[in-house]
């Protein structure tokens, strides 16, 4: 059987983010893109077979070009397929009503009272059906697709008891086989303290890591393990025993650390070496270092913020100071309904203070490897997964300039092209 | 000739905005949409000749009905179509390289002398042909349409010289004639002191009350005339002058007014009755009250803010304080080049504080109103025009709640479709 190949050319640049495979980008490596003017890909199969100008593509793959697929790019940039490392894909129920009240003037009790909060997500993801779970993610899993995005983090976390938190995981994983994305689990066990362990956190921690964390391990349910880290949440004890404990089962550590006050989640990142510290809008000083020296990379996350009013982490800085960058939207139904992933880099930009070119690179390659993904995507390299994503802007640049607009054209999944004209085919 | 006749049915949410055909809504009413949960729509040719629930139309309009085409609008909302009432929609050349360098720590200086602000604009319009401008600015309107809008202002204010400003004001017009968003024009010959006439700034003021004006009103060449009232470019004196210079020709005042510091603007946009007066990030306490007092429309250009990373307008207050206010893009190529009044909505919610129903009525009605076209468009009410956009959420809520996200998936414009799945026809 003959190899399936597509050749996209004339493209006005391709941003190959091209040489960091191995680990994330930092400091001024972040601002460097490695672009290609004018440049075209070869794609056999489901792998990036050869990048370069034309000419050079067609004398040395005369016979796979003459039968592939192609795609004229011109005026076009094309990009690593966007992954985005951070999301609470799979929930049931939509809080607008909630949002409508905060908007307009009712107090955080009023909005509980009327069963508002988190715990109005959890009681619908336990009650609704894994097919329930499954189709209401799959619409949001093709909004991130036409948004350009090819991967996607999933975090459990609104069960908070072992048969959802199973349920979410389950769901997560046959998102992944079903659906075109690429669907990356975590699991989030901790992600608030139910009700019932309201006066005994510690009995609900146990739980978590002598119950839970065995059977996600066992079953190769995740491959990451998240914490929310929180004064009135889990303490930072909580969450290291948490960690490590599902370190030591294979689970890498990932943190929801200082989001609402500084907590030391930061420092606790870096001791039991995070592949990520997510949120980060109250990190220390000293937490930003530590995190810089311990390559935890900080995954920022701009539209929780926009979305709850209060001010961004400090990313121009983080980078200045050497920490790695990622983005992410952060997909859930509280404090960030949104799935657009270039909004996210928008707002980095304009709210964080990143340049452009480090906007992208924070949502491609940055954002792979914080998902342990760097080998695999989020760089346009000879061999590497062929998820590509064209982009309607002239220079990258553009795609932060001309803000607010969805300048996705055209995604390619595993060789295959999965969007044309903004829409799924 | 038989009519053309098209009839949406089953709408999740019609959002009507009834009733506020001739003055705009200000305080509580702002938050009333007057929506008709399960409604239909009746078009008959470039009208809305009915609106109510199916059963009702059907009985009253069979024949009608009977031959139309049909949208079946199910678990979506419609909405008037939207209006953006402050663009700079005219232009040639984009700006993203000095946005870029601002972003990588350029002083203002560095980007002046780089070739930057708004004089390169005014430079790329004077070279560019009719037929350029007319290019680019039908690109513009395109991407307006797909996010909803079907009236777009539009200012001159990149010449300052009769030629440049007469081109552009002559461009709108022909956009307004070929393009299907409508083009409401206003000469802004004010817009900067051209570098000529740095040490003689009353001297160009004379130059556009005696000379401009007359020909803009002689020619009917726009209906609004603006001017920039700021600090280092307009004083509210010159400003005065040009304000009632244009008003005895017949063209109705605006302003951007308060834009950068406290500079009496709102008030002088009370005192020469102006129909709205816009930025307005600045604006006294007592500038609102009289706005407010006198019927001034405030238009709100959150992109705006957003792009220079500036403290937004505070539009909670401004509406509490009994201000009717307006959305816009302010599209331009130096401090807000988007396309997306959905985007505004959202920032109008998260960087001011609008509710969910007040940024819907502030980008409808409100907007139609501050453009003079309050009679005509901005609401879904029988004889107005049928300029009809369909969004594909459950609810008027989730536009906001769900943001980041171009949610529009039909837009109909004089009664014709002209948008579906989002994309033009
Ligand atoms: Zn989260
Ligand atoms: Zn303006």
């Amino acid at each position: 059987m003959s190899n399936h190949t597509l050749f996209i050319k004339n493209a006005n640049q391709v941003i190959t983010l091209h040489g960091n495979s191995t680990k994330p980008l930092k400091k001024k490596e972040m601002n460097e893109l490695h672009i290609i003017e004018g440049g075209s890909i070869l794609i056999i199969d489901d792998r990036i077979a050869a990048i370069g100008n034309e000419t050079d593509l067609v004398e040395k793959y005369k016979n796979e070009i003459e039968e592939a697929e192609v795609i004229d790019a011109e005026g076009k940039i094309v990009l690593p397929g966007l992954v985005d490392p951070h999301t609470h894909l799979v929930f049931a129920g939509s809080r607008e009503e909630e949002f409508n009240m905060r908007l307009n003037g009712a107090t955080y009790m009023e909005i509980m009272n009327n069963g508002g909060g988190i715990h109005a997500t959890t009681s619908k993801t336990r009650e609704a059906s894994p097919d329930e779970l499954l189709k209401e993610s799959k619409k949001r899993l093709d909004s991130f697709l036409m948004h350009g995005v090819t991967t996607v983090e999933a975090k459990s976390g609104y069960g908070l008891d072992w048969e959802t938190e199973e349920k979410q995981l389950r769901v997560a994983k046959q998102l992944n086989e079903e659906h075109l994305v690429d669907v990356v689990s975590t699991f989030m066990g901790a992600h608030a303290v139910p009700a019932a362990y309201k006066n005994n956190p510690d009995e609900f921690v146990d739980l978590v890591i002598n119950e839970m964390l065995p059977k996600v391990a066992g079953e190769k349910l995740a491959e990451f393990n998240d914490v929310f880290c929180e004064r009135g949440v889990f303490t930072p004890e909580q969450s290291r025993r948490i960690l490590k404990a599902g370190k030591e089962l294979g689970l890498i550590p990932k943190i929801h650390a200082d989001e609402i006050e500084p907590y030391e989640g930061a420092e606790l990142a870096a001791e039991v070496g995070a592949i990520s510290a997510d949120h980060l809008l109250r990190a220390s000083d000293e937490g930003i270092k530590r995190m810089a020296e311990n390559n935890v990379i900080g995954v920022l996350l701009p539209g929780t913020a926009f979305f709850l009013m209060a001010e961004s982490a400090k990313g121009r800085r983080m980078i200045d100071m050497g920490m790695s960058i990622a983005l992410s939207t952060d997909c859930n139904p509280g404090s960030s309904p949104t799935t657009s992933l270039p909004l996210m880099m928008n707002l980095a930009c304009m709210h964080m203070g990143l340049t452009p070119a480090e906007a992208i690179a924070a949502a491609t390659i940055n954002a792979a490897h914080a998902i342990n993904r760097g080998h695999e995507i989020g760089s346009i390299e000879v061999d590497k997964k062929a998820d590509i994503t064209i982009m309607d802007v002239s220079n990258y640049m553009k795609l932060q300039y001309h803000y607010g607009v969805n300048h996705t054209d055209t995604v390619i999944k595993n060789g295959h092209i999965v969007v044309k004209g903004g829409k799924l085919c």
